[in-house]
């Protein structure tokens, strides 16, 4: 079976929406990623940090999901990385309220042993010079590294940027930040221009308005569920990525049909994510909640027109 | 054969984008209506009026495509309906810069004798008092009447616009207006009040986010092709409705999945239409050329996950 390697952060959220406001709960890309991942039972190890106030319950939460956590380092005297938001109205953008980095400031992320040839690395959204350091402490070349990222590192550290995404076969990215690492408005355009960067697959994530695979000439499109209400967008982007290495992992099949196969299993379970608050909904998803969606994507999107 | 009947201006219109600008150049909903439906080679007819500054060769331009336009009433001493606007960089914007009614403002629409009868019947966006005029002259009851709108008659015609709503089969409406209309920010949510107004399937129309199509609690999602670049908007809603509907009398079938291909043949049609200034492009639009576009479509949005 393939292994996949997970970083990012394992954190404290507080978040604020038009349904409602919660206390401190269990977030962080990590968690998200390997909730996500859990599902296709794959052996995956996550990589972070947290505090000595970090609950052993939220860590013994992903080693229930199967998740390897002994990649999660406890820094005793330390506090966990703490994020706050409040949603607007619309629910498409937020106000950080708070960011403590706490125990992420000094993260120096250490590869578990048995890990370091997983053919599978996700790298979610962190500084890119820790993102580097876990390439670095691989032993054999992967299969296929995803790299996720966001605007706060094209302001803060753009070179460092630069230099992992040239490393890793597919980026995920929203459409605002693709705008803004290429000064391209037109998504193709931008795409191609992330092509020449390094990433052989570009993955634009838009939201509500779905995602988008670009690799060379081909595009594929994956919507997002058009839901009644989106309680609480935490982690769907964290979800999406998840879904996508998961089910890549699982099949060991990194073809452009597959990639396909494994947007629609990232935007399925991103649906799910949105329904509760932070991980409530990705906890007690079963099988058959996403076998049933997976059926609702299709009957949304697939038709049958004779080409002939 | 099933005939179709198109209600909608047809006019001069004054574009500006970032990649240039027109003089008076052929516009009008019931031109690019028709220009969309006649790719199915349907027995199809024109009402609107135009002014005795009207070229001729725009009405055999019509006539070529084997669209009827004896009912586009020509007013000699009056002028043609002349729309100017100016697009913003991100083409999803734009300005009226000039709205001049002239012919339009007395507009009686008269449909032709043997048109009374057809099973189709495409309201393209005109003041919904006349789009209830051209219902009125049907001598029986259409299997299918689409209506387009918007925003402007939200404003300033509230209550003929519920009318005309309660008496369609198919509303087709972008997001924003749909939002207007219903006062509710889901999507989904929206299309359902839509749905108790009167008609039994809601488009909603996302530009370059593509549509989504609602039937009670099927819904299906059209995208729309991620284009290097958006050359001209003007005219795409109704070469998705033109496409929408000329599938549908083409094929006289008004089931729900055959309204999902009647979709994606709206969406594939657009496509082309922002590719050019006005009409250009769907003057010159090739079976081939359509043919190749779907294929396209296809490949952005089927998979072929096993949901065994």
């Amino acid at each position: 079976m393939s292994k996949l390697v997970i970083v990012g952060t394992v954190a404290f959220d507080a978040i604020e929406t038009p349904f409602g406001k919660t206390d401190k709960i269990l977030g962080g890309a990590a968690t998200f990623i390997g909730l996500a991942a859990s599902q296709f039972n794959v052996d995956a190890a996550a990589v972070s940090v947290v505090g000595g106030d970090f609950p052993q319950d939220y860590l013994d939460l992903l080693a229930n999901k199967n998740i390897d956590t002994t990649g999660i380092e406890i820094v005793k005297e330390g506090k966990t990385f703490f994020w706050s938001g409040k949603y607007h109205n619309d629910m498409n953008t937020r106000d950080t309220l708070a960011t403590e980095l706490n125990v992420l400031a000094d993260f120096n992320p250490v590869v578990p042993e048995n890990y370091k040839d997983a053919d599978y690395v996700m790298l979610g959204n962190l500084h890119p010079i820790v993102q580097i350091g876990v390439l670095e402490q691989m032993t054999k070349k992967p299969k296929l590294v995803v790299l996720d990222t966001m605007n706060f590192w094209m302001d803060n550290a753009l070179e460092d940027l630069h230099k992992i995404i040239s490393k890793v076969d597919v980026i995920t990215i929203n459409d605002e930040e693709a705008r803004q690492l290429t000064g391209e408005y037109s998504l193709v355009v931008a795409a191609r221009k992330i092509h020449e960067m390094g990433p052989k697959y570009v993955v634009i994530k838009k939201g509500e308005h779905g995602a988008l695979l670009f690799h060379n000439d081909n595009v594929f499109y994956a919507p997002a569920l058009p839901l009644e209400e989106v309680f609480d967008p935490t982690g769907a982007g964290d979800t999406f990525a998840g879904g996508f290495i998961g089910y890549l992992t699982k099949t060991d099949d990194i073809s452009f049909d597959n990639m396909k196969n494994a947007v629609i299993y990232g935007s399925t379970l991103a649906s799910f994510c949105v329904e509760k608050f932070g991980t409530e909904r990705m906890q007690t998803l079963s099988r058959q909640d996403v076998h049933k969606r997976l059926q609702q994507f299709s009957d949304l999107t697939q038709f049958d027109i004779e080409l002939s």
